[in-house]
């Protein structure tokens, strides 16, 4: 069995946004050598997620708008979390988006439908937050 | 180190429909002849879910009813993805109930608790789609 | 390949509450020797998750207040699932928190960021229920 871990990095310049992470998760892939196996693939910060879905402008802004309605990021006081903080809001959104996904790794590549590709999506951004990769298998 | 793959495919007639997969699933477990390792199971397209829960009728009728007040399907301009599509609502439903479920593989059986079953969440039904079962192990 | 499983086991003296269970999944991890792989720490109940997030008092306050929001538990009648049970909320709930997780091993070790935590939600309470830990790797 191999195994492989490699960290990405993101540094947002808004609150929350969503970026296509597909293409650094493929590269760590082919870079892991690894051609059977499950890849996992989470943020290792607990204020944003990693999920797949269609890389879609309007559903991202769909996305945003409804996440705002379960969550809403304001009037901050109305998280008890938000003494020293100001993120509560960010904590559910990230828990309605997921922290992870495991992809099949599948003849080297990512084992994917048609549409699936892979986001960061960010909901506390301005600063450096990190994402893990790690691939097992043969 | 052992890997397995296999598509199941389901073409629902409903717009929306929860289909139990377990015995699917656990053929495709038993065709692998794996023991011991993990089992991922994910839909393969974004408006479609993978998830495990009781096989209730009530409960499935309090899910439908749930996710529409949670992300309603229409009116179908309220979202920006639906330009051309109008299946935004689709997306939605699908991130409240997950894309994929890892269970783990004991003594060549899925490693379930007394209720866990497999389900199929189609909230775009009406055509072909698919889901893969990857199953690393030995 | 060497794999390990263990069962933890929960009895939550309220309804609905959360328990930090990283020292328990930790001492599973340093049982197992295993150092490179991945870990699957899943509820075995349905109407119960295993998630990761902060271990602050805050903020599972506001989760229990969101939840609530999102997925009351009363009126019982208001849910279809509740003809011999009380709990169809406890599944709703469950299912916005999440089954399972999946944790990167490396070095030993729970490859976790910062403030990464795995919590164990109870959603319907009083009585055992059970968590399982199935780790795969080398």
């Amino acid at each position: 069995m191999k195994s492989f871990r490699k960290e990405l990095a993101f540094e947002v310049k808004r609150r929350r946004d969503f970026i296509n992470i597909t293409p650094q998760v493929n590269d760590a892939l082919a870079e892991s050598g690894i051609r059977e196996g499950l890849l996992l693939c989470n943020a290792m910060h607990i204020t944003a997620s990693v999920f797949i879905n269609d890389d879609e402008s309007g559903l991202h802004q769909d996305f945003e708008a409804w996440l705002e309605g379960l969550a809403p990021e304001k009037p901050y006081s109305r998280y008890r979390h938000n003494g020293y903080e100001d993120n509560a809001d960010a904590h559910l959104k990230r828990t309605v988006m997921g922290r992870e996904v495991v992809v099949a790794v599948s003849g080297g590549k990512l084992d994917f439908g048609p549409w699936e590709q892979i986001f960061y999506g960010e909901f506390d951004g301005k600063r450096r937050k990190r994402v893990l990769v790690k691939i097992i298998g043969e």
